[in-house]
């Protein structure tokens, strides 16, 4: 039994790989289908076109079609485990060239944060526009194991159109979540992403491009140099099978990751159809933290940020510290900002009224004070030793003037 | 019978006048026995100092020895009403003095909604630090009426020391909001204060500023033409009887008037120790609206804005429509921001895919165009003649490829 279980082992992580090859990512009816009866039963099936919409088998015929798989001619079983065996050697020996790894849910390192994604699956709000079903399995570049590195990890996303503001604030918080120990997740774009894995290379943190894209894709070309820093020192990540080109359906797919995978999600400016927007939607419908920076309301660039935060269940944020008492465990509480302490923070009501009615040059009595203040003879005769006392008034003849103020 | 009740009418309003200036504006204590006796009846207790504490009967005390009228010899009746006459007949002609009026809540021109004061009083909270009861009288400078102008006002308050940001703000909220028929209600300060009630003229609105002196004193200097201006077209308001010098603990209590008088407090600008963070507390206690405009983290200015943002209560605003939304009636909705529609928006989820996986140069088969997107060759088929029919794509030899965009 035990040389069963480990074929049985084998053959499950086989068919997931080959069902991510056949499938786009996040579907539904893929997803259900393996939870229901197991990778390699769901494969069997994807490829008979049994138990599956018409549209989801004709999917797979033209992905098979176009790997040069033709019908199969055994059993179903055997049919099955050859497809499943063909693909995953082929990927892994890919994977093997361009020095990644394949993680699926079979594996240690697998994030177990992403399955969170079966919930907003579940609710099919979003059925009819976009697959969001959690991904099968991840093409992985880097020395970091992806499931540690993401348990303590937030996401920094936002426009690709930045403005100077949008790159201080991106730089400043994932320098200051990376060097708190955080890892720091985004999409690999121009713009706010690649300013936040920057950062948190900067503080030589961990950082984590989720793409849209093959591994072996460089999307954008301009951002080359900081993905190969990525792959050296961090991880690099997608659900997508080398060659697979982006396109804007795929970062939108994409970005149920990026929210599923970190704690929560942080946007650093946005436009009304940025598609951070979109990332942090789903991060508000699985329960992680969505926080947004705010900026200038005169800057196209916050719009959509400031439509985020008039939304429900959206905390804004302005420092690091407020980002990890919002992600962090119980106890990492942001310090509230305090003012400057003033002396006169220390008067109770009566001396600050009293304090008030005293005037810089004029010498006034006690009872001229205490008329002026509102207060008691008794009151003001009880306050006015009290506050020259810390210096705040002085004696003059016959009453009480401000003690001059050191010029700053 | 009838005689008598308009001299009870009378005497009531004289003896507010009366406790008015006797007692400096907010007290509890005054409330509570003006709203328990009636206030003729409050100001002989007051003046005999009975069922009031020994503090409240010596500050009335030094208010009277300041204003020069001993101690009563007739029955305590005929004192407090000679108290009444005298003092309101010399505040009356002062009023009259000055162009001004005093207005009670005997008078129809009574703004109700500071009476909602009470309730914030009545919690306590902020009992030991400050006095927060309903004014007892208002001085008043200007044309318009008090009680209808501010049925339909909002505040808008903030730093003194405001950036040009907040300038650009205040002014144009200000503007806005007077253009709709709204009264921008503000505290006279230099910044923000001033700016607001400066856009509101330019609109040819109502702008009232609500002073934390006596009517006559000209505070800040450099806004005496604003004052002249509001007191011509609009309302200068204060509780405090003429000769009153605004001290720090007169600008809280004034505060209170600003948050209670109007329908939502807008915070622009405000460092985290601002004034402004006070009256905005008010509006939330007293469930008024309480909004806030953000600003960069970057600014000292804003981040007294981004605290109170991150204070559940708050709303964020950006616009004059969203104040509108939350101020006014039911249908005064804010029209959500959308960005400019593109024709892709129309497409459903398949066709989205589908146009993806057509590239711009090379010519692909409907076949290829299926494995790529990851649908059905059925799907691909009945998609691409629609995306054709819309101009997205055209046919090429044995197949499709991007319609070429016009160059912007």
């Amino acid at each position: 039994m035990s040389g069963i279980d480990q074929a049985a082992g084998g053959i499950d992580r086989a068919a997931r790989l080959a069902l991510a090859h056949l499938v786009e990512p996040g579907s539904r009816e893929l997803g259900l289908l393996v939870r229901g009866v197991g990778a390699p039963e769901a494969l069997i099936l994807a490829l008979h076109g049994v138990g599956v919409t018409e549209a989801f088998a004709g999917a797979v015929r033209a992905r098979l079609n176009a790997a040069g798989i033709g019908p199969g001619t055994g059993s179903a079983d055997a049919w099955g485990e050859l497809v499943a065996r063909t693909l995953a050697d082929t990927m892994t020996e890919r994977a093997g060239q361009l020095g990644a790894r394949i993680v699926t849910a079979t594996d240690d390192e697998w994030p177990r944060a992403v399955d969170d994604l079966t919930r907003v699956s579940r609710e099919g709000a979003d059925a009819l526009r976009r697959d969001t079903d959690p991904p099968l399995c991840l093409w992985v570049r880097g020395p970091v194991r992806l499931g540690e590195a993401l348990e303590r990890s937030v996401s920094i996303v936002g426009a690709r159109a930045m403005t100077g503001y949008g790159q201080f604030v991106a730089s400043e918080l994932a320098f200051g979540l990376a060097e708190r120990g955080w890892a720091v997740v985004s999409g690999g774009a121009l713009g706010v992403d690649v300013t936040a894995h920057r950062g948190a290379l900067g503080a030589g943190g961990v950082t984590c491009a989720v793409l849209a894209c093959g591994i072996d894709q460089v999307y954008p070309v301009s951002n080359s140099a900081v993905f190969e820093r990525i792959a050296e020192e961090g991880i690099l990540l997608t659900e997508w099978p080398p060659g697979t080109r982006p396109h804007k359906t795929r970062f939108l797919t994409r970005n149920r990751v990026i929210a599923a995978a970190t704690r929560g999600t942080v946007m650093v400016e946005a436009g009304s159809r940025s598609g951070a927007r979109n990332t942090l939607g789903y991060a508000r419908r699985l329960e992680r933290s969505a926080m947004v920076v705010p900026g200038p309301i005169t800057s196209a660039m916050s719009v959509g940020c400031h439509v985020e935060l008039r939304t429900p269940g959206t905390v804004l944020v302005t420092r690091v510290d407020e980002i990890v008492e919002e992600v962090g465990r119980l106890g990492e509480l942001a310090d509230p900002i305090h003012g400057e302490e003033r002396p006169e923070d220390a008067l109770d009501a009566v001396q600050a009224r009293v304090l008030d009615a005293v005037a810089p040059r004029t010498v006034r009595s006690a009872e001229e004070i205490a008329a002026l203040a509102g207060v008691a003879g008794r009151d003001a005769r009880r306050s006015l030793p009290v506050l020259e006392q810390h210096g705040f008034i002085v004696r003059a003849d016959g009453g009480y003037r401000l003690a001059p103020r050191p010029r700053s």
